[in-house]
């Protein structure tokens, strides 16, 4: 009984929808003629004076139920679409959206294809640069696990002015040179648009850290350039603050963005952070772009990094990125969470038997 | 000629936004009557799926020139302002709702009124009851200060099973006998709905503490008894389901009940919880009942409890809650954030001279 | 030559560790000693007199570094150690963990083994339980899939008062009628501590809702009766409170707990929940209990349940509980996220061919 | 008999104490050297491997009567005591804590005076420039108010690329034209470290906004000028993360920077932001700094407005800033909290009569 009730008001529902959607596309092509007219006199298309005399006419003329206040927010947003509309429509739909290029960004760096359905990639090296040695240790053990892919952090954005900030460009030749020795492509955090243009010289991928996810000049800055970008989510961004971040660099025209989740900030403090796992498989569904896990961050705590990175693995991520230190106890930062080589070596060989990497028959996630 | 171009355009313009008005509140009256057949069957107002289904619809049928995206934009703030309508229907209609009964829940413990606009009542004394000796120091200092209200723990929640659980039944003797004693109205926790009924022979009101502000069971309880309840938002609790709490009691019969923001959970570690300051004047504008401050439980921190406190009183709390014990040193719970005597004492002297506290010219707090 | 300093000064450090271990250990034993002659005299073992003098004393004769305050803070840590010295000290190492008790718990619950590492349970049923039809339907598909546990709740805690509260005792009573037609165990939400002993004769797993995490007298009855227990992490509980509250349980006696993550509130709205997957290791790690993931609650979101249980087996979890309805689309709760028969079908599946489920060669996950 | 033998025993008890006290004090003279040698060497104090290490060398020592567990829990305070030393060590050194600096930073802008006790500061304006009419029209009620800062945004950092992004150099200009007339101060965001330099002609106070307090190359940029810097809080920084980032800019010689609190981002959604009132006191306890209340960003309601300001003011922040806008209905962002002149006349009448504002007796919020 009830629902039938329900069926016909939804019928009238339906109606008043359809009703309601030819009435305000028509509306938009009358301001569209409005907006013609006033191109040809020079005049301003935004006019906050007719705007208001609209809203206060809504006013007078509502007897509800909906609160004038509702009905002006709700032409508000009629008004604000159709000032959009006048002057790029098109961009309305994101570039990184899954509706707009159904099929995943696949791109290649040092050999290694990111974001292809079935492979994972793993990125692995120190927090901070520190040296030529340290680096080229774990560059060594990195090349030994079949891996393409070395980080390490020659600016690094810290809490203190006091803290070790790392070793600027001095970090980037370093890394750069290890690279070449090791035929190893390298990713390491940029962090003032002015350096954007140099980086490209020493590095393959830049990254873009938590801190900088909403420094939008950076953001224009790495669009701007012919370089892969590693993307992390902000300290306390929400996944659609995360994916109109990655627009702001695809939107400058470089396509080839990775979404980075290493966890967001809780009131839970047995980990560094919370992985937010369930944010790969939306990263996934919303936007086209390879989804990474840092499992170093996200946790901050060795005695997790190998089942977060089978979490990860499992819940459909294109790639794993882990902090590896010749000699965590004295590292310069984040000592706590970096392995060491033997622990990597571990690590790698545990991940290589789970079942969980490269699977050459692996289906992608599929939903339900 | 342009003017008048655009004259006769904009009179096109203002016909359909009449008509979209029309159909907008048309609209509205029709989900509020779905709403309430939803309703009568117990179902969710919220249906994503359905919502899916006219999203989808609007696309197939959209002709521009509005993209899309841009009319599902348009609709979705349609949908959640109908959905906002029908939530302020059941706002409304909820018995502890301001919209439901303008004017304040006022009432009286021990010759002390509460709720009542330009007066604030101040609770004080020790988080749990230890002794006899205890109490009656703490007493003696309430009284002396003026106040009429005196707290103390009988039940008291702990995280551990091993830690002091307090002196139960016991506990509310000893409240009993300092309470006659000093003349003094006493507030004590329960925390199973079983000990309700014995309760009400001891104490003056009930309090039910933020662990427990969703043992439905024990709202129930607390809510078939002719005493006073203060309520305590819980640990994580949205304004929204501490209302809703409030409403459980007051559904079985019981309007006097006070609403108590004793902090909420976050990242932000420098006080044990962070005191929500703006959902006082927001609990005062959603509800007509009473709405306290607890200073302690909320900030954890000996030296923010009068800082705390005059925020509370400036904002419109009708009172606060703080605790005091003769020596915290040596309490057995909270020793870091209670007051002793003299710092109670100079306490109550700086709020009485701080001109925020029963002014007698006070008008209500304001909203623009 | 820092390195040089630092265990130089280590040395000294771990000298005066030695030496404060003694005297603690000293001190200790003459705290013993006096509370044996008090007992001999019948006096209370704890003197808030004498302790404040002590306290006292240490103000008088400290010269720094530290404050004054902390030194009274950390001989209150050492009084409180003593006073519970002469009480209980073997209660002080928790009973539910993993240093207490290095092997899993592990019990059988309808032939099912919950807990043995490589093994892992599946639970499934409705929201709510609604009618006999539907609760034998998804009973039949449950069966059919080879599992062996049903859920379905019969007193369902509801944020509002006005919300359907379940079927109560007759809720109950279908549960237990469909779980013996089709040889299935089932688990079911007790609210209420007075429900508890009633509630053993209908239901084989006595589910503790997050609501009731920290409702201590609900754990201490359920640890009271001889049925295991699903004790569901609280809605914004650290791990820690969540191991406690699963002490309350077993120190009363009953030691079949199983810790079931739920997701835990956080800024996000993408998801119900943000679901906290290291909880799992953790718990793990710091418990020798069965470690469950509700992914329905966690994620609230039907198209992220496969990958949800696919990460919680990956790393770890020993069960995944989810929820299964006939026609989500008019359940009473929850419709956007339970699974129908064909979805739940396809889902039990696709676990079943990822090559996480009951793997015979299944090591438990390592940690480095 | 027995009281003599208690008597006894105390003495061997204090005794005992006082070497406990001297040994923990020692100990703690210890890790201050080792704290000094680290940081030298730019090592995290905290080393929770070398504290793993002690807890098992008093696990390895231990003969009782304590229990291990309890030890180590008393160690851990311990451990933990000295650590809070260190860092206290460490805020101590840095610029902007009170306890190298006692007294208030007071400075003057526009005549003026900022961060004196007694005297608070409003700031006004709209959200974004969007025309000289309408910063005019908001300049002219701001100095009849008798107010003498304007704020104004020229470069707008939004969520999407293709939202509003201010009028950038040109919205600096007009700033600049409507305070040279109108005789005021103007307060303008600045997203590129590049751009500070430009700014100083234009505007008289430089803000870094929320998304950018931890932009640590735009922190130094504001800190290598000489202009005063209204430093925001982050989304979700801590406050030891707010005052390091203060630190970043005083650090490079410029003193002048406001702190302002502006809300953080909790699960709470019924207003934008949870105005974490308590770090006012809490701000202004451990830096010498001004600290201000922004009343629009933290509450997102025009409602909360006005309560908001009554507790920052209460609770002793040094200034308050609000948004406004001649028409906030057809502001081009931050529609919904903007007040329009009316009511930004109103407020600041509430504000005069309420006693809290800029009273000649007012004494700094005192602590207990």
């Amino acid at each position: 009984m009830a629902n039938v009730q329900i069926e016909e008001l939804r019928k009238k529902l339906d109606e008043i929808n359809d009703n309601l959607l030819d009435l305000i596309n028509e509306r938009a092509e009358i301001v569209q003629q409005i907006g013609r007219v006033k191109k040809t006199q020079g005049m301003n298309r935004f006019d906050p004076v007719r705007e208001r005399k609209m809203l206060d006419m809504i006013s007078e003329k509502n007897e509800g139920p909906f609160e004038t206040s509702t009905l002006q927010h709700i032409f508000k947003e009629i008004f604000k679409a159709s000032l959009e509309l006048q002057e790029d429509d098109h961009r309305k739909a994101l570039l990184v959206s899954r509706k707009r290029q159904p099929e995943n960004t696949v791109f290649d760096i040092n050999g290694e294809t990111i974001g292809r359905s079935g492979t994972q990639t793993f990125i692995a090296g120190p927090c901070a640069v520190e040296s030529y040695e340290q680096v080229a240790e774990v560059a060594k053990a990195v090349k030994k696990q079949g891996l393409k892919l070395l980080r390490g952090g020659a600016f690094k954005p810290r809490t203190s002015p006091y803290d070790f900030q790392g070793l600027g460009e001095e970090g980037l030749k370093i890394l750069k040179k290890v690279a070449d020795e090791y035929d190893l492509a390298v990713i390491s955090e940029i962090v003032n648009p002015a350096d954007i243009e140099k980086a490209v010289d020493y590095i393959d991928v830049i990254q873009i850290g938590a801190r900088n996810m909403q420094n939008f000049e950076l953001l224009k800055a790495a669009g701007s350039v012919d370089k892969p970008v590693l993307l992390k989510r902000g300290l306390s961004a929400t996944i659609q603050e995360f994916i109109n971040a990655a627009e702001y660099i695809v939107s400058r025209g470089n396509n080839r963005v990775i979404l980075c989740e290493r966890g967001i900030r809780t009131y839970e403090k047995a980990t560094r952070n919370t992985l937010d796992i369930t944010s790969v498989p939306i990263l996934k569904q919303e936007t086209h772009l390879p989804v990474f896990v840092d499992v170093t961050h996200s946790t901050g705590r060795r005695d997790l990094l190998l089942p977060a990175a089978k979490a990860g693995l499992a819940i459909g991520a294109d790639g794993i990125m882990v902090e590896v230190h010749p000699d965590p106890a004295v590292a310069l930062s984040d000592s706590a969470q970096q392995l060491d080589i033997n622990q990597f070596n571990k690590f790698m060989d545990e991940i290589k038997n789970s079942g969980l990497y490269n699977k050459t028959d692996k289906t992608s996630p599929s939903t339900i």
